[in-house]
């Protein structure tokens, strides 16, 4: 099943060779393109969801029908970007005899597609981040062949759904050669070094992500590697909140840290809860009613397994609810911890853990909440659980949750990520490898451009997005005046 | 004079220290210690001036003049980005039940500093790659703190230039820690390494900043570095523009290649002219009438010295004018080679050559120089010399041109790069570490920024770009909408 050298090299080749029409396409074609595979896609989706289900163990209704959904909307998404041409960032500066550092000569600038771009698809979401996820979709909406790696976990529903994508978008009018799937670890690596790929993605674990990174910048000719990798997602309850509402904030705990198996990137691993909260039997009570989960495959079961056992083996640790493992499926796992403790203890407590675990941190006051905060590993999400009372009280933890990750959340869970223009998917390393990048949302189809600038060009030269007569209409800053 | 470790480990806690300052500022703010670091400098023109001629060899007036005047006028370009506003990427997607992938919360996104920046200056450029130059100015107009690697070559001139700088930025208002100067490969060294440095800039050499980049992946956290290092800068002419203007393109070319004792990283390395151009005099005899130049340093000049020696060696080559070294000066060196033999040639034809000497490329087709084009290494820019009735001739070679480089230009010489909205100075690995950015004009702020979304979050707890109210009135993205 995995993609041998010779049908690397004729992928590879065939995307190289899709440079010179998809550079001639033009936003609004490509926005077609990307509507007829999301059209192909809901049409499909009755073969998809059974595949999926049977592949990851995830129920077909309502979660995989949901992200069949959300990736789909996706797509069509990153057409209204291209329709809107904001994403080209076109500027014009017409020459300027005055201008004060020195005369200045007509100068224009606007993104082209960085090139052919290797994507690992994620295990935990077939659909969403995988063959036809949110990295695909926003390196092709910039233009870019996209060579998939497959993982996996669910390889007939990669197979399907890369078929699926790829004739939709061949039949819409593009170029042969813009994308494809390929397996195995062996092709993927031997693409990720192939002087051929010009920029590389991925979503998934810490050693995985920062191996791939590895490779991906000591190539003779480094390229960008978008690694979404890790997050504890540390959730903040003030005395407030647990007072007010504390047992719909432990409900909503458990139904977060247990959402798909606990296996999102988002799943809040660490909650921040005032000493003396008097939560610990309803959160016994809401984890007891979650029913066992099948995990992705084997490899995550086992690796969550071993992982549950070494938490529980750490000494400041009190086991609030005592996950328990048959036939494959697992039932939540609670611990709670002081905060003067968990500073002290061994670092896996504030590492990101894989599956249907998390860890309480009691902290008796305000000024060791935030000592705590200051010391944690920086990751996608951080949360605050609180009363609109409670905001004078929030205000000097703020700096903190900034600098600790890219998306802060109010009186929210962080599993759900909607996509749409202003959302943040990412984060200080190990979050991400590209602090200054999302892999979620409009922005992320910056990553796959490059800007490049055209001086003193004839008109009949010029790409239309800079052509005098601004042909597409697009939105541009003309002179410095937007 | 390097910075001994406890002196580094001061500077770097006073640049973390600075944090909090630094985040609560606003952008209005940072525009007057810009503004006032400008002013400073300008005042301080008649003692840095004399000092940088000391010691780069480079003439007083016009060079490091103009050099002096683009520096504080880029200080100053950056204060009307942060005047303008639209740098944050502010953007506010209210909460709808009716988002097609399910109900939307509600989320917004800006911008903030990336943090603690450390920024390597340039030797070739004392004021605008240097203490005070593009990465500097960009890195504090995002917020962040600047920790200033000094160049070797001017030391002198760094240390005032840094003690001008800083007083101001203290004096208006900017916290301390907000910038300091350090001196030594080690220091450089172990700063990169530290944690508490969150992005690197570099000006430079190939070899120097692939060493520095490999050491800013490695760490433990990985932290984005922004390398610009080298580009051979190829010129093509039409067999059109050599019968119209053929003397004075040559006349350009040359002017161009020994600007600044050719130790500009825009330098046009490679001339393609067609086979039977009939220019070999007018070359010889522009190359002849520039006088010897004394490089920047001796390292330099010892590192020209060899490089030309190995040109000079290649068989393939026909030396058009041959460099005098004479009381470490040199006069211009001129080579030329056919098509078919630079690309069998040594790849030393093909690398940047620090200093004055160029490469004159002779083609016997178009066909054959569109294959010489796709086969060189990438770099900063590529120059097309034509007449307006070659455009259709020209045509064909734009992708593989697009494809070499960050900035194209018609009929100019790359070795001007004005600083303005639409300027792009980077492009493919080695022109730079990060393809996606750039070193030059104001889109070089992007480069230590990281989005942030808040979601939910009660309007007083956000900040001022994203409250509803708009309270800076910046320019937005709301619901989708410009």
């Amino acid at each position: 099943m995995d993609t041998d050298t010779t049908e690397l090299d004729r992928v590879l080749a065939a995307a190289a060779g899709a440079a010179p029409k998809l550079a001639e396409s033009t936003p609004a074609q490509r926005a077609e393109w990307l509507g007829a595979a999301a059209d192909a896609l809901d049409a499909a989706s009755s073969e998809l969801l059974p595949l999926a289900a049977k592949e990851t163990h995830l129920p077909e209704a309502p979660r995989l029908k949901g992200e069949l959904a959300r990736t789909t909307f996706q797509l069509r998404l990153f057409g209204e970007v291209l329709t809107d041409g904001a994403f080209l960032g076109a500027t014009v500066d017409h020459a300027d005899a005055d201008w004060p550092m020195g005369p200045r000569p007509d100068i224009r600038r606007a993104a082209v597609p960085i090139g052919p771009t290797l994507v690992f698809a994620a295990g935990n979401f077939p659909f969403a981040f995988s063959v036809a996820g949110g990295d695909t979709a926003s390196a092709l909406a910039a233009g870019c062949q996209v060579v998939l790696k497959a993982h996996p976990g669910h390889p007939e529903l990669s197979a399907r759904t890369g078929e699926i994508l790829r004739t939709a978008l061949i039949e819409a009018g593009a170029p042969e050669g813009i994308f494809a799937v390929i397996f195995g670890v062996e092709a993927g690596v031997t693409a990720l070094k192939d002087p051929r790929i010009a920029a590389a993605a991925f979503t998934g674990s810490v050693p995985g992500g920062r191996a791939l990174f590895d490779i991906a910048v000591a190539r003779p000719t480094p390229i960008p590697f978008y690694g979404e990798l890790g997050s504890v997602n540390p959730v903040v309850v003030t005395p407030g909140a647990v007072k007010a509402r504390g047992a719909e904030v432990a409900k909503g705990y458990v139904g977060s840290f247990t959402l798909g198996g606990g296996q999102f990137c988002t799943k809040p691993g660490l909650l921040f809860l005032p000493e003396g909260h008097g939560l610990e039997d309803t959160l016994r009570e809401a984890a007891g009613g979650v029913a066992g989960q099948t995990l992705l495959n084997e490899r995550i079961s086992a690796g969550f397994g071993k992982s549950v056992a070494k938490l529980r083996e750490q000494p400041e640790v009190t086991v609030l609810a005592a996950g328990e493992a048959t036939a494959e499926q697992f039932t939540p796992t609670l611990l709670s911890v002081r905060a003067a403790d968990f500073l002290k203890a061994d670092e896996v407590l504030r590492s990101e853990c894989f599956g249907p675990a998390s860890i309480v941190v009691t902290y008796s006051s305000q000024e060791e909440l935030l000592d705590v905060l200051k010391q944690l590993e920086p990751g996608l999400t951080a949360t605050v659980q609180a009363e609109e009372s409670d905001i004078d009280e929030v205000r000097p933890l703020l700096p903190a949750l900034t600098a600790l990750a890219g998306r802060l959340l109010w009186n929210d869970w962080p599993t759900g990520v909607t996509v749409s223009w202003a959302q943040q998917h990412g984060g200080p390393y190990p979050a991400t490898t590209a602090p200054t990048t999302t892999s979620v949302g409009t922005a992320a189809i910056e990553r796959f451009l490059r800007p490049v600038a055209w001086q003193g060009f004839p008109d009949a030269l010029l790409p239309p997005a800079l052509q005098e007569g601004n042909p597409w209409n697009l939105p541009r800053r003309t002179d410095g005046d937007r």
